[in-house]
């Protein structure tokens, strides 16, 4: 018993990726470090879980108040794991990321940061997600320092209610602040490039553009970060349309 | 121009399976069909697509009003090239399932056959996921069909509203009628088997036990699926705390 905080980090670049080094430093400000990270790159995982194979899970590195372990799954199966195997009471603080690209709005369902969150969430623990969009391959994820170490200790501080998470995407170069924003309304569209294999078979790349459908909407994640601003998403995990509910009890299904 | 509907159905147990077959044969009733379903069952899915891998898409059968693929991708992948590279327009409807097993609950969030339904509804198409809760290997879909024609034809009749689709969940046996519902409260516990391989290193199973949190409630899946009726849950892709925005503005953010 120390008394410190306990922090659970994943991500879905994986084990190596820089931008968990990065989200890593920062946690450590905070309280004792536990890193459960896929040991390759998962992205574009959402939650999905491994269950047609067993999974491995090696400790990966350890010093003073630091552990961390590569797991063969998925970013949802890292959490879980380290909820069933290595923690021995909850955490207080669950964080994933620094994602290398954004995972704002639609995004936000497809991407294995994302997951890991939404997973730390239905087990009740204050849970953040990170991105940074800025696709270079030796990006710089310094300059999400200052604005996760806010975002972090307001949660600390204030808390989130149960259900809840947050989904936070930086601009690439210098911030010029944070906004609290919904989700914005787009979807990928021409998403498939099609090659043609030495033996004449075709086969597919997933690829396409991200099509805004938010028209001009300035409370959308996406419209602050074109302004420059951190773009911070409370995010739910009852998906339940409420409103629609008296609607469909007025249809004929009886 | 055939001025029929058009029908794209998907599923994650995979094209093989006998709930896909029971869902083609009701889809049938209500105009063509276009089937684009993973090769191999891709339970656990969740929205994850193939980022790091091409994908395949097979011809698997073709007959009067009915055509069907075979997909190495995920059930998103699925429908996404679907709408990519088969459909000359958006379908009029879009299927999924008959999943074998429950996807009610915080098992939304999990589920492949979900998962190409919340694509779907990304695409601005009605969209329906079904599931019936019998995990035998040879469970009876036929009791599905009733309550599955009743949805089908009140959504085409009255439409959902942008960003909405339905999660439909049968209970086993002789379903007592149809209720509406929210999303209910809870989580999976006890996640992983540990077992040891022959060469003396852990692995882990995915596994586990449902853990109801909801403490009575009667307007929930999980409530009204235990009481015999199928449930059906309208869900959101825009997954914003709404209420929550709000508060975080009164965050020391700035």
């Amino acid at each position: 018993m120390t008394g410190r905080r306990k922090i659970l980090i994943s991500n879905d670049d994986g084990i190596h990726a820089k931008g968990l080094a990065a989200l890593v430093e920062i946690a450590k400000e905070f309280g004792d470090v536990l890193v459960v990270a896929p040991h390759m790159p998962r992205s574009g995982m959402s939650m999905a879980i491994t269950v047609d194979s067993p999974i491995r899970l090696n400790k990966f590195e350890k010093s003073a108040h630091f552990e961390s372990y590569s797991c063969t799954g998925t970013p949802v199966d890292c959490v879980k794991i380290a909820f069933d195997k290595l923690l021995d009471k909850d955490p207080d603080l669950i964080l994933s990321g620094i994602n290398h690209g954004s995972n704002s709005s639609v995004s936000v369902h497809y991407s294995g940061t994302m997951g890991a969150i939404i997973e730390g969430c239905i087990h009740d623990v204050p849970s953040i997600g990170f991105s940074l969009l800025d696709y270079h391959p030796d990006a710089d994820f310094s300059q999400v320092k200052e604005f996760a170490r806010k975002i972090i200790l307001e949660t600390l501080k204030n808390g989130l209610p149960r259900g809840t998470c947050l989904n936070v995407n930086v601009p690439k170069g210098n911030p010029k602040g944070i906004a609290i924003c919904r989700q914005g309304n787009g979807r990928w569209v021409e998403e498939f490039d099609q090659r043609t294999d030495p033996h004449n078979e075709n086969y597919y790349w997933v690829t396409g553009y991200y099509q805004n459908m938010d028209n001009g909407s300035k409370d959308t994640d996406n419209h602050v970060l074109t302004e420059g601003f951190v773009s911070v998403v409370p995010v739910k995990i009852d998906i339940t349309n409420h409103e629609q509910l008296e609607i469909l009890k007025s249809w004929n299904l009886w």
